[in-house]
């Protein structure tokens, strides 16, 4: 049978044709009933998504995301009908990190500051010590995966070493200590910087509430390029008018788009960005790397060779 | 006889404790006329230093800059008197070179608009091929000194290896190329991000003019850590409205403070921050440590052991 791959995530014509030549038949967003049954989807959207899978003559067996989170796909149905699901973990990892770096800097060496100053013509020089060196920050990065190695790397270059926190301790490369998030509270004490990198998972929504921020005195920089379910975000708001944390750059919210009225938006020490922080012009490559490999594996012994999620764990 | 070091650099009781430990005066300057002669100066001050310099019983012989540039010192003065000048370079590379890539992030992981639409409320995302890797930009900075060094350095970290421009166009570790002034031209038909990190010297002033910017098709960011000076300030505007560039980081200016009612402040793809890209509590140390090395080997024979500039060159 002649694999028909119904195609949620938009192709170039070159990368069309690299994909029929491999022997799939690819089926647009735009008529996909007509030229059911569909046996893999890339990429998901969700209407579409969810009334391929129930269609009559559904016959999806893979699912290849575009996405390294896969929390938005109807979970419990995939399971129950054994349907497997590869996701892009690792294309957006290098586009996070290199945010993230901004992120810090934008705080550290008081550009928060200088775009206000700007928009009012004010040459404010800082005080010489209220800017800082990212080199000594200490920073603790929640969630060892993918994106958190990623961090921790460009974090090297600026000769930094960060600390992480994943759900066993486990020693990760690039980390010069990690702790299970049961013993997160010693790290705290000395961290300037808490970058959110976890997934959503279950163990993971609110995980970042108003009892974890209380534990802060005065943290310089909160980063969630997470997830925005993991966190808590009027506990968050309390704890930067508390001064818990000084400043805080947010990509991704608990309602997204943040509400236009949220009082989030006119923090002065919140820099917000539209859950952006993965996005380049480089990602398109690699994800259909990640594709072609799964895909000429599947056509070879109907196995799934890289990026294989664990549907009951969510990721 | 006792050195005499007239401190325009304020010092911590604990730091001048240390100067005198090792044998010298410390003079303040409120009043360093009624303990003349001085004969080091720490640090400047635009009125109370050439005053020092131009008194009857001045016998000053060496000044200890506590920055990297000394072009903001009488040098015809201290060239025809003999006055060695050593200075701060390399202190502040690594401050500068962390803001740089920090202007670098800002514009290329598109923090310019997230910050226009926060200011507004707008939930806008981007077009995902609208933000970029640093890894993929190519990078041309002007000055392998301390700071291009620092900045390639960090560069490094983001997989970016740059190329360099400087007087000769000799080879430099950190640069993959590099190439004389007079040879920039090829470098630049393929460059996306230009850094001015050159210090203020006669080759140097208005290099980037008129002539310069025409060169430039569509260049993503070009960014002054450098000097005012060495940047027609009228032709880079120019540049930014005929999008020759399309965005700029600009730290110094041709006059600083910049005026209240220059245009610069309202271009909307321009980031200004006020002559404070060197800040950073870190640097105390290291500047005190250069000093405390000169004035040990001063006391000891005479010498200047680290940073002693080229007066006749201006750095």
């Amino acid at each position: 049978m002649t694999e028909r791959v119904l195609a949620l995530q938009a192709l170039a014509p070159e990368q069309r044709a690299q994909l029929e030549q491999a022997g799939v038949e690819i089926v647009d967003a735009n008529n996909w009933e007509s030229q059911s049954p569909i046996t893999i989807i890339l990429g998901w959207d969700k209407k579409i998504g969810p009334a391929a899978l129930m269609a009559p003559s559904n016959q999806v067996k893979w699912i290849q995301t575009v996405s390294a989170g896969i929390d938005y796909l109807p979970l419990d149905w995939i399971k129950a009908h054994d349907v497997q699901v590869t996701n892009a973990s690792g294309v957006y990892s290098p586009a996070i990190a290199e945010s993230t770096i901004g992120y810090l800097l934008y705080f550290i060496r008081g550009f928060n500051e200088a775009v206000k100053n700007q928009a009012g013509h004010f040459w404010q020089q800082p005080a010489r010590d209220d800017l800082r060196l990212l080199a000594s920050q200490n920073v603790v990065i929640y969630g060892t995966g993918s994106i958190g190695q990623a961090i921790a790397k460009l974090l090297h270059g600026f000769g930094n070493e960060p600390a992480g926190v994943n759900r066993s301790g486990h020693p990760v490369d690039g980390f010069k200590q990690t702790v299970s998030l049961e013993n997160d509270h010693d790290l705290l004490k000395d961290a300037d910087v808490v970058i959110n990198a976890m997934p959503a998972t279950s163990t993971t929504v609110h995980y970042f509430d108003e009892q974890f921020f209380k534990q802060l005195d005065g943290l310089n920089i909160f980063i969630n390029v997470g997830r925005g379910k993991s966190v808590d975000q009027q506990a968050l708001m309390n704890a930067l008018l508390y001064q818990n944390i000084l400043h805080a750059a947010l990509d991704v919210f608990d309602e997204e788009p943040l509400a236009k009225d949220s009082r989030l938006w006119d923090y002065p020490n919140v820099l917000i960005t539209p859950h952006q922080t993965g996005f380049a012009k480089e990602n398109t490559k690699p994800i259909l790397n990640i594709f072609e490999k799964n895909l000429q594996s599947w056509l070879n012994d109907g196995s799934l060779s890289v990026n294989l999620t664990d549907v009951s764990q969510g990721y």
